[in-house]
């Protein structure tokens, strides 16, 4: 999926004694899965960073050291998280069916990973507020999606790949608005929904041929 | 859309003295919209009753009064949509192509009231997590949206209106999942999207002949 445009106001890892790059990049990543945990579990509004703190078993100040604002976590998380997609599934470089396939992987992915999937859809409804701190992030996040989704389909079609009356654009928004609607039909019945299977043959009613099984 | 289940443990309304019934019911309602407008702003996690009376123009014990707990004021809030809904699209009542066209006609009511399609997006993604009070709520809203939207389908083939190649239950699944991931993108961009048209249109690819235009 895409990167934030957002660069998190976050200090550098601490370089207090020798090891400290090491020591301290460990320790804001712990703290990023503490508040990872908890962003899914409560939103970020209903989350202190006192709370962060006594999950990720450190003191309130011990954290304050790594992140001083609430906003500075909450963006890291988010840059976090969009960077092991992309690392794991090089979206930014597939095209054509090609990305829709890694569509489809994304959210075979996803559902082994539920926590994921309830920071999400959480934060990205919280994050409606135009006040949010998270919504010129999510705002960014749409667009992309949305873009990048279209983009996918118009260059199925340059392959021949597109069936005739599918119009990218239409195609593009509603690719995306199904992943989402399907993670939360997913996190309330998990045994009932399979997302990748559905995303999986959604597209294909899209595409001439069906996208390879792997 | 679907009623929900669960019954609000509210008090009765005050009848405290002559016209107290009325008085009650109307206090009541002014605590919900006031609710309502929070949740949507900042989530159930995120408020508190004194936010509530606060916004409300009452004292928070004149609150208690009407709702005792944080749950009950929820519910009531849940109930108080769903009851609107229902009445104004006799949704219960439609059926087949029917139903799907009252589908279509519900977005487009929403794309009128946003703070309305915020209360759902929020607090349907909240409610993900097991232990929140809305929890049984939406499972039930989920499956009763989808159930119900699946068996619009299946009378649509009944009545000969469905593609052959249409499954009404992968249709059902995916009409309400769409609808939900329409609403996120639509408050995000608002001037982009045109969630009712979009459905619509969804749904027209589904059916032997388009939705009637109103």
């Amino acid at each position: 999926m895409p990167t934030p445009t957002t660069t998190p106001a976050t200090p550098r890892p601490t370089r207090s004694r020798a090891g400290g790059y090491a020591k301290g990049r460990a320790r804001r990543l712990q703290i990023i899965d503490a508040a990872t945990e908890l962003y899914a579990e409560q939103g970020y509004r209903g989350t202190s960073l006192r709370d962060v703190a006594a999950r990720a078993g450190l003191s309130h100040p011990g954290l304050l050291h790594h992140f001083p604002t609430m906003e500075a976590l909450l963006l890291a998380v988010l840059e976090h998280r969009d960077a092991e997609d992309v690392e794991r599934f090089a979206l930014a470089e597939a095209h054509g069916v090609e990305a829709l396939q890694r569509l489809v992987e994304l959210a075979e992915w996803n559902q082994a990973r539920p926590g994921i999937v309830e920071l999400f859809v959480v934060l990205s409804a919280e994050a409606t507020a135009p006040d949010h701190p998270a919504h010129p992030y999510f705002t960014h996040r749409y667009e992309l999606a949305v873009a990048t989704t279209t983009q996918a389909f118009v260059a199925a079609r340059g392959a021949g790949r597109l069936r005739d009356d599918v119009d990218p654009d239409v195609a593009g928004h509603r690719v995306v608005a199904l992943m989402d609607g399907l993670q939360v039909q997913w996190l309330y019945r998990r045994d009932a929904v399979d997302m990748a299977a559905e995303l999986r043959d959604a597209i294909d009613g899209l595409l001439l041929e069906p996208l390879p099984r792997a």
